[in-house]
C-alpha cells in the first residue's frame, strides 16, 4: 500500500495587525503532493520562507484573503525576489480586486518588468466559489466577516482512485489495473469474475483544511466547514475581549472554539494573536475548554491535515 | 564646555535587491540632536529598528531616495504601525513622484484613515535642492545615476553659535550672554570693552553626512561631497565585475573609493552588498586600497558622523 502524500499546514506568522513579541505579521505554506500555495503574505514573508529553509521560487499559487496590511504587504517583495531569482513559471495570485492595482502601481513605480507571467485573479467575497482545482486540490473561497471584504480559503483534496490490494495485485492483468482503480472488475482468462471490492480497499478518505483570518464570529460560515481536518480560525482576543472583537470585527478563542465544535471539524489551530498578549496559554485554555483538540499555531509550526 | 549632541547614522540593514545571508534591504536612522530621520525602508525595517531597540513611532521624516523594492517595501506597514501605536504627530515623508500613487493605493484598498497627517512630498532628481531645514540641519538632494530616478541625500549640520569660554562665562551678564554667542563684545560697567574673540570660543565645526545609494559610478556627484564628514556610498560590487556594475547602473567597491577620495571625505562606509559575496572583506580591501578611512557598513552598525 503506498504512502500517502502529505498534506502540511506551515505557520509562518502569527501575530496580527502590529508585529510584536516575536511573533510575524500572517502567512502560511499548504503544501499538497508536491504543489505549494501560500496563504496570505504579510511583511518579511520570504524572509520567514527562507529561514525555514522553504525554496520559495517554486511557490504554485498564492492567495491574499484580504488587504490589510499584516496580511499582504510581503506579496511585492516575494514576486520581486522570484523574478531576480529567475523564475520562468506563470506566477497566479488569487486575491481581492484592489490587489491588482497595488501590484501595477508598485511595479511599475519600480520600472520592473517581470521574467514570468503574473495572473492576478479577484477573488468574490463569496463561500463556496472554486477558486482553483486540479487533479489534487480544490480551492474554494470563504466569505468571512470583517471591516473590509475579506476571504478564507477551503483546500480539499479530490477523491483518488480505489486502491489495489498489495496481496491481490499480481493476480490483475497489468493493462486492467488503472480500470480497477477506477471500481472496474476482472473477468479471468477461464471465465472466473472477481469483484472489484476483492481486489481494492477504498480510496483514501478525502482530507480538507479550512484557513479563516480575519474575522468576526460567524456562524454562516459553519455548513462550509462541516467536518473539515483542520480549521485555523483567528483568535485575536480572549472572551473577556469580546467587546472589542466584536468592535474591530476579529474573533475571541471562545467562539473560534465555539465555530470548530459546531462544524464538527477534527482539529483546531487558532492564531493571529493580539500583540498585548505576552503569553497565549490563556487563549489556547479558553479554546480547549468549547473543544478539546485545539492547538496554537506558532512561528514554524508545521501541521498534518488529517493527522491531528 | 557642553558636550556637543551626537550624531549619528545606524545601519539597519547592508543588502541588495536580493535579500540574503543575514543582511536585510536598505534602511538606515540617521539621528541628529534629538530628531530622527529614516532614509530608504526596505521591507522588515520596523521589524529592524524594533529589534534594536528603537521606539520608531516618533520618527520626525522619512525620505525614500527610489522605488526599487528593497529600499521602500517596508514603508507601508510602518506607517500602518505608526498608526496603531497612536502616533498623532503629522508625518513628512519624502520621495519620488510615484510614491505618493502607491501609498494612497495601498491605504484606500485597507480602508485605513491615519489618525495623523500624512504628507508625502515629491523629490526631483536634482542635486542640491533643499527639502528640509530647522535650526539644527539642511538636508538636500543629491542625484544619483541609477535605472530608475534616485536621488541620494545629504545631511548638514546649520552652524551653531560661538560657544562661551566656561573661565569667562561668569563675567558677561546674563542677558547678554545671547548676544555674545552671535558675536557681540561685552562692555562692562566701568566702559572696559572686552571683544567678543576673549568670551568664547569658535562655533563646533559643521558636521555632514552623505548617503548615496543606488548610483553607479558618478563624479558629477563630487562638487556636493566635498568635504563631508562621512560617505554612505553603495559598493554592490568588486572591480573584478565592473561590466555587471556598469549593466546594472550600480558601483563597485573601488568606485565608491574613488568618488570619496576625490570629494576629500573623512570617512567612507560602504554597503548595498550584493547577495552573492558570502563575505564582503574583498569589498573593504579593494575600497582600504584606494580610500584607506573606509569601513563597511553592517546590521545594526552605529556610525559617529564627524569622529570617524
Amino acid at each position: 500500500m503506498y504512502r500517502r502524500t502529505p498534506f502540511t499546514v506551515i505557520t509562518l506568522g502569527t501575530g496580527a495587525a502590529l508585529p510584536a513579541r516575536g511573533r510575524y505579521p500572517t502567512a502560511q505554506l499548504v503544501q499538497i503532493g508536491g504543489a505549494s500555495y501560500l496563504v496570505d503574505c504579510g511583511e518579511g514573508t520570504q524572509e520567514r520562507l527562507r529561514s525555514e529553509g522553504i525554496n520559495f521560487v517554486g511557490i504554485d499559487r498564492i492567495f491574499i484573503g484580504h488587504l490589510h496590511g499584516d496580511h499582504y504587504l510581503g506579496l511585492m517583495g516575494l514576486i520581486s525576489s522570484m523574478h531576480l531569482l529567475g523564475r520562468k513559471k506563470e506566477l497566479h495570485v488569487h486575491g481581492p480586486k484592489e490587489l491588482k492595482e497595488v501590484l501595477d502601481v508598485q511595479l511599475r513605480a519600480s520600472g520592473t518588468y517581470l521574467r514570468f507571467p503574473l495572473h492576478v485573479h479577484t477573488v468574490l467575497h463569496n463561500s463556496g466559489v472554486v477558486l482553483f482545482s486540479d487533479k489534487r486540490v480544490t480551492i474554494t473561497s470563504l466569505a468571512l466577516k470583517h471591516r473590509i471584504p475579506c476571504t478564507g480559503f477551503l483546500f480539499k483534496e479530490v477523491l483518488g482512485p480505489r486502491r489495489l490490494r498489495p496481496d491481490r495485485v499480481e493476480s490483475i492483468p497489468i493493462r486492467e489495473r488503472v480500470a480497477v482503480k477506477n471500481g472496474a472488475d476482472v473477468t479471468l482468462s477461464d471465465g472466473t469474475k472477481i469483484p472489484n471490492v476483492e481486489l481494492t480497499f477504498d480510496p483514501h478518505p478525502v482530507r480538507s483544511y479550512a484557513y479563516c483570518s480575519d474575522t468576526a464570529y460567524e456562524p454562516a460560515l459553519i455548513p462550509f466547514l462541516l467536518g473539515v481536518d483542520l480549521l485555523y480560525h483567528e483568535a485575536t482576543f480572549t472572551n473577556a475581549m469580546v467587546a472589542k472583537a466584536k468592535e474591530t470585527m476579529h474573533s475571541t478563542a471562545g467562539q473560534a472554539a465555539e465555530i470548530a465544535k459546531s462544524a464538527r471539524v477534527s482539529h483546531l489551530l487558532i492564531g493571529h494573536f493580539s500583540s498585548r498578549f505576552k503569553s497565549v496559554d490563556g487563549l489556547l485554555e479558553e479554546a480547549r475548554a468549547i473543544f478539546p483538540n485545539t492547538d496554537l499555531s506558532y512561528e514554524g509550526g508545521r501541521f498534518l491535515v488529517g493527522e491531528g
